[in-house]
């Protein structure tokens, strides 16, 4: 056993240092993936050959204002992840994947989101491209986070997956036969506007009753608000009492502390929230019928206090009821990184 | 050019003659579609490398009652064309594509069918193929329809289509990258009890405000009704007169038919019908994307009534709005027998 562990040891110890002479030649070209948010842009570095999720490199800045500022954090995140990562390895990028938070078009120009309003009409992919001198591959946030999840994450293996995103709307991302679901013009897997009430609220996207009325993080504290003015929960409810007593400043957040430390009222409403959830799961899985169900984003993390009921719900609701083989409904794996690291393998399949 | 010509036209001549005598090769062998509905079995045999969809021997029998009796009749039509179409052009059937009304899994057992309930858990396409000696290829009616459209009728060269097919229901198919959408059990494309208002009409499957509630040819008799009851229109109402003045019998063709006759009325219940029609198919394009729509079954001879608004109602309801490329919504090209053609030919495709 000695006389074989030993070699081994020796050339894990003698690689490093080879690897960061210039005479050397670098392991296979890495790939960085961004992920544009709303307030922040995370982006890292991975290898795309190894099968992990770790990233060899990570960073993440806060968006800045405007269409150029918005460009030029990108960039300077992009190129200091290849520096970085350069200086670490001695590998090189080969190319970046950028998830945005909205409608991205083949060409790689974000096409409507109504969080980025500035960069509507901007040729992401190009302009990005030309900044950092690589290619630049640009698709819908959530669908870079169903690819990481079915690359590296909780739908690993699957080939027909569904990944959800619960946080301010819902974000969705699909694969059909182990490939992501683009649809014509590279716009498909907008679920969040599927509109499941025609008489129920209005949605800032000019709508009524879109999914993501209910079933997301703002959902969560809409239904709680509509729950005191309706008389359905008391006043002085708990979670009512977690936003400070002022009934308006309720959000799912507030639902869910209240509901961990026992106000009966926030469980009630996390009930009507895991329904709703389960009616548009149901829907979605109807029309393809998916193999897996993940839940990402940031209403996740809070799972353990609605996903039993969903699940019960959406096997009632599924069409053909226990005849139909019945869908798991998971957690996501890769946790905020998600997003990043598909775009960074989308980058490696595309280019 | 004559010299050219008449050797060719010659060929033509000669060819019918020998493919009758048995001496003689016979051609390709042809494909045999089925389409098993509630009332009747529609059968038809093709030559799967002809690019048309005539058939070259169809016939129709009604459905009859029991599982035994519908295998022996479907066996039946099957085995007559086969006859028919050896006897005529002295080629063989290499096999038989079925569609049937309801969910069918991968092994082509019939799992879910709320009009057919004596067919649930029967393994259609063991037992035909054995009763015929032929493999059997059986899938989702619209299923069919939606292949045999994207073969050879209204979404030919669309590599992204969606085929809703209005009746009695809402029946559903569609092509990803220009292959069937199966999904993981066999089961995707079944967007008709998507529940659109939760707080809606009960449907037989259970749930409430499923979209064939009301965008089917059975919604459009209920809109009509619901109209009445709600005093939105009159309960002298032109549709009502078509029913013989019984306001529950009205239906979708009384709406249709008193439309057509100027019934200011029923003009009204189908401007409601031709939104909850697009309402449906915007949520659908919000999730896939796809680069045409096919209305087919009965209710798509009434198109000109309503789908002039429900395209506007649908660009209205994208998501993107007109940043979004806009997708065409057109008729059916196959009329009834798109079932069958689409089982024809995903036996040629799967044998």
């Amino acid at each position: 056993m000695r006389g074989q562990r030993r070699p081994r040891r020796a050339r894990a110890r003698r690689r490093p240092a080879p690897l960061l002479s210039p005479a050397t030649p670098p392991g296979a070209p890495l790939v960085i993936g961004l992920d544009l948010g709303g307030t922040k842009l995370l982006g890292l570095a991975l290898d795309p050959d190894h099968a992990g999720s770790e990233p060899l490199a990570e960073r993440k800045v806060p968006t800045p204002n405007g269409t150029g500022a918005v460009l030029d954090a990108l960039a300077d995140l992009a190129a200091t992840l290849r520096d970085e990562v350069r200086d670490d390895t001695g590998r090189d990028v080969r190319s970046v994947g950028l998830g945005a938070p909205g409608l991205v078009d083949r060409a790689g120009t974000f096409r409507f989101g109504p969080n980025l309003p500035g960069v509507v009409g901007v040729a992401l992919g190009a302009e990005l491209g030309e900044r950092l001198g690589l290619p630049v591959v640009v698709d819908n946030d959530a669908t870079c986070a169903a690819w990481g999840e079915h690359e590296r994450g909780a739908a690993r293996g699957r080939n027909h997956s569904l990944l959800i995103t619960l946080g301010t709307g819902i974000g969705a991302g699909m694969t059909i036969k182990g490939e992501i679901l683009r649809g014509a013009y590279g716009f498909a897997g907008e679920p969040g506007h599927m509109v499941v009430d025609p008489a129920g609220p209005e949605c800032p996207c000019g709508r009524r009753g879109c999914w993501e009325r209910y079933a997301s993080g703002t959902g969560m504290g809409w239904l709680a608000r509509e729950a005191v003015r309706t008389g359905a929960a008391p006043a002085d409810a708990g979670f009512v009492a977690h936003a400070g007593g002022r009934v308006g400043d309720v959000t799912g957040e507030h639902v869910a502390a209240a509901a961990r430390s026992g106000d009966e009222a926030a469980r009630a409403v996390l009930d009507v929230f895991a329904d709703w959830l389960a009616l548009g799961l149901a829907n979605l899985v109807n029309l393809l019928d998916s193999e897996v169900i993940v839940i990402g984003g940031g209403v996740s993390s809070d799972a353990d206090l609605y996903l039993d009921r969903t699940r019960a719900r959406v096997r009632e609701l599924a069409l053909g009821g226990d005849r139909r083989t019945r869908v798991p409904i998971v957690g996501a794996l890769l946790g905020e990184r998600a997003g990043a690291v598909g775009a960074a393998l989308l980058a490696a399949l595309r280019t």
